[in-house]
């Protein structure tokens, strides 16, 4: 309802006359095809304006993640995606921001440009107080604040220096950029890294603890970036884990304002607010998926998959509104041209992947291994602890999934794939993208590439790839941040990107070949067996 | 009160040892000691935290102004400089802001990075409306709305495109772009082009108008910038010329959002809220004034200045908070010193700047020269007329004023001065800079530059000089915007163009000779007289 696209854009597929179904083989007709439906009639930026403008930021197990999971499904639907289902797995509470406001109140009135810390805990109402610096960062730093706290906002941050970068804003990939990522990164295995990773605690958590016990009433840090952008990453969304008291980021320029006035005179005054309502209605985060079944029930399938859920800045456009928009409408555009392809191709669309590829990793634990980590662990801990927990047992599923397609680097368009070290699957690779040599996205590189949901298959020798794109100016502001608008999209370089995605679906649903795996992963032997520990470490 | 560092500083001032007045020619010792009391007890930063931080942005005969123009007349006091004082020139409303807000409530809810148009009529409470895209640049485009837009917030700017800028955002200058300012443009003159300009009318003005007869109730614009910054200029503040209903400045990302949902379903609605209130208690705008007396009442005096009025988003830091602190700061710097130089060095701070030059213009009207303009030509009009008004006709005061230093370049260092095209005085340029050649201030380019206080100076042919500065983010982001805060300046660029200001001060108030002038500009010839005119244009 909120959107009358949607509606003129599905009556536009269905009066249009229905094309023959293409042949099972991926031929370069059926290429072509794809490449006429993804690039002259594409959905995909009227997909994307209904996701994040009409419904915006997806934090995950929020209620605006639900509004548009419903969405999402709904389109699945209309597209006529079979199977389409959702599946539950644990998170953590639900977290709904009604509003929020900050302002420094003295010595001047300045609405200050801020964004709460993700599930944090409300306000009650108004909060004023003074300001007091104290910049905190480990357990050690306590001390010198005990009794100094009292009835006061700490700022937790040390307030730095403005940026002074003279890297361009906005920027696409040369061939020579794209060739520095074709290359083989020697791997190394330093127990006490991994051990030191896997303990690592929550410290936002403690510190919170220490300042509600010292009677202060809030606490701000500052933002990463300046220019006035601001993030609100926050990771305590565990029961009886949240923070124990409000937690906002400031922006750069306004956290520093008021370094300077306190340094200068008495303390400046601010007032907080936050109307924001825990959910612990459900636990569970939901993952988002439909088929196009294959003809051959013993081929397995292929999947192309994005991240739904996004931070709460911004309207999740770039991260990763982007990879979801190019999953459906890959999927629009195969099922649009009736093909049959001999495996079943899946789309999926992730939860949980912003608090450490969670929902991506729910589904491999449900279908394809599992690894023996502490479940207690959460956040960067259990992140960095299941690549590392042996050994690892593969689940009937396991031999099924022949090739995973993943895009989560922003809205530019597709250069090529990073091959993960997977030398003897490069060729292929090669081949399926050798048709779009004109579009500049036929690059296959060597090394691998971290922090999104293909992740955790490559971690356990599954064919999970992520797509090159270029970069845009998602590094330099968008990323994360209250830019992540639409705006910060581009329509030619969406449409390039779901063309790409639907005609490698195909060709590796399709192909007479199994796309080669990596073997088995077992426990690494220590890089450097003669390391001798640091006792500072 | 609000801030204790002023008392400090002050305190220290008096506290050391006065060391040995200057002797009265201007030697490189007195250059060597203006360098190490400027270098090594700077006051810059702690006089422009109190300025930004502690007073913040300074519209034109805004009540902010006075209080600001309060602190800089206690501070050129208390550095003790003669006959500090202000002086009243005819200007227009003053125009406070309370609060203001702007929220689109449906389809979801959104705050909106945006900000009043300065001189904004208020709303009446919380005004509620949906929006109508209504893209109007002249008042041909008026035809096609009437009718359309009763009870709506109109959308009067096209939506454009996101920037794609390849710049890098914070820039340094190397000697090579330096030496692209280092050329002599040949002027020229066509008199229709004059002419438009001054016949240039108020479209905002008629805009307002035609929208309220309308039935429109508010009038928002886009952003020239994107990256969520806001500038909000407005030029509205004649007594029977404010605009005819509230307008507001919305960022870019936001402003798109709302065309994209208003093309894609029902127009969105949108809450503004504008408590701001017209002052016309004093029409008056004033500049400040303080001397360091010359010894020889027949040498004339030298000048500095940089305007110290602002714009209303951000605190008037890099435009130009920075050149005013310069100028109060070498006035310290000298003080310190106790110089007794030949000419009076007095230092200006003017309001209006960035209405056109007024309280500069109103300067040289009182005491250098006059020009015939039509006294009721406002704004762009009477800032383009002044210039191409004939005859000049100066005033006494005319052959008193010796040289006028301007900084209206940002928070960057100085790396030289611009010669204005003034051949006669480059060598004399080059040799007081010539002590800075170390400190990379030391180039002389002959070109002209513009959109300052000196520019009227140069319009009479009189001395008037504005330094070269390095960028930094200046242009990228910080101009007029509401990044304009003192994170965007540099500590060590401030002490060093204050030391350098100090120098060419005390050198061009000793010179023997005086800086060469051009000759008395008179109406040049058209440039190319066969021109036929475009009876389009």
């Amino acid at each position: 309802m909120r959107n009358a696209l949607l509606g003129s854009a599905t009556a536009l597929a269905l009066v249009a006359a229905t094309p023959a179904p293409l042949r099972a083989d991926a031929s370069d007709a059926q290429v072509a095809a794809v490449i006429d439906e993804g690039l002259n009639r594409s959905e995909a930026m009227v997909t994307a304006s209904q996701l994040m403008d009409g419904i915006g930021p997806r934090l995950t197990n929020s209620q605006n993640y639900r509004r548009a999971a419903d969405w999402a499904t709904a389109r699945m639907a209309a597209i006529g995606l079979q199977n389409v289902h959702r599946e539950g797995f644990d998170f953590g509470l639900g977290w709904n921001i009604e509003s929020y406001r900050a302002t420094m109140v003295s010595p001047r009135r300045i609405d200050l440009m801020a964004i709460p810390v993700a599930w944090s805990p409300p306000t009650d109402g108004v909060l004023r107080a003074g300001v007091v610096v104290a910049p905190m960062s480990k357990v050690e730093h306590f001390a010198a604040w005990k009794g100094k706290l009292a009835g006061k906002v700490v700022m937790i941050s040390l307030p730095g220096a403005t940026s002074e970068s003279t890297k361009p804003v906005f920027q696409r990939f040369d061939d020579k950029q794209i060739s520095e990522y074709d290359r083989y990164d020697l791997p190394s295995f330093d127990p006490a890294t991994a051990d030191r990773r896997a303990k690592r605690t929550n410290f936002p958590l403690e510190l919170s603890r220490f300042l509600k016990a010292e009677g202060a009433l809030a606490m701000i840090r500052i933002s990463y970036r300046d220019g006035m952008l601001v993030h609100g990453e926050g990771y305590n969304y565990r029961p009886g884990e949240t923070l124990a008291l409000p937690a906002f980021e400031v922006a750069a320029e306004d956290y520093r304002r008021l370094v300077r006035l306190a340094a200068g005179g008495p303390a400046p005054e601010i007032e907080l607010q936050l109307n924001a309502r825990f959910d612990d209605s459900t636990l569970q985060a939901e993952n988002l998926f439909g088929d196009i079944t294959g003809s051959d029930p013993k081929a397995g399938y292929v999947m192309a998959g994005a991240h739904f859920d996004s931070w709460i800045a911004g309207d999740g456009a770039a991260d990763n509104g982007a990879g979801s928009v190019v999953v459906l409408e890959a999927a629009r555009i195969l099922q649009r041209l009736g093909v049959k392809p001999r495996r079943t191709i899946r789309f999926a669309l992730w939860a949980g992947e912003e608090q450490g590829l969670l929902g991506s990793r729910a589904y491999i634990e449900r279908y394809l291994a599992t690894r023996p980590v502490d479940p207690k662990l959460t956040g960067i801990a259990a992140y960095s602890a299941w690549s590392q927990a042996w050994p690892i047992a593969p689940k009937p599923g396991y031999a099924e999934l022949k090739a995973y397609f993943n895009l989560d680097n922003g809205g530019g368009k597709v250069r090529g794939i990073y091959a993960e070290n997977n030398i003897a699957a490069e060729p292929m690779l090669k081949k399926w993208l050798s048709p779009f040599e004109g579009m500049g996205a036929s690059r296959v590189v060597t090394s691998k590439t971290g922090g999104t949901d293909h992740v955790y298959l490559q971690a356990i020798g599954l064919p999970g790839y992520q797509f090159i794109q270029d970069p845009l100016d998602y590094d330099s502001r968008v990323h994360h941040s209250n830019l992540d608008t639409l705006d910060h999209l581009r329509g030619d370089d969406l449409r390039q990107a779901a063309t790409i995605m639907a005609a490698m679906l195909l060709q590796a649903a399709n192909s007479d070949k199994d796309l080669p795996r990596m073997p088995l992963p077992s426990k690494p032997v220590p890089t450097d067996p003669f390391k001798v520990r640091d006792p500072d470490e």
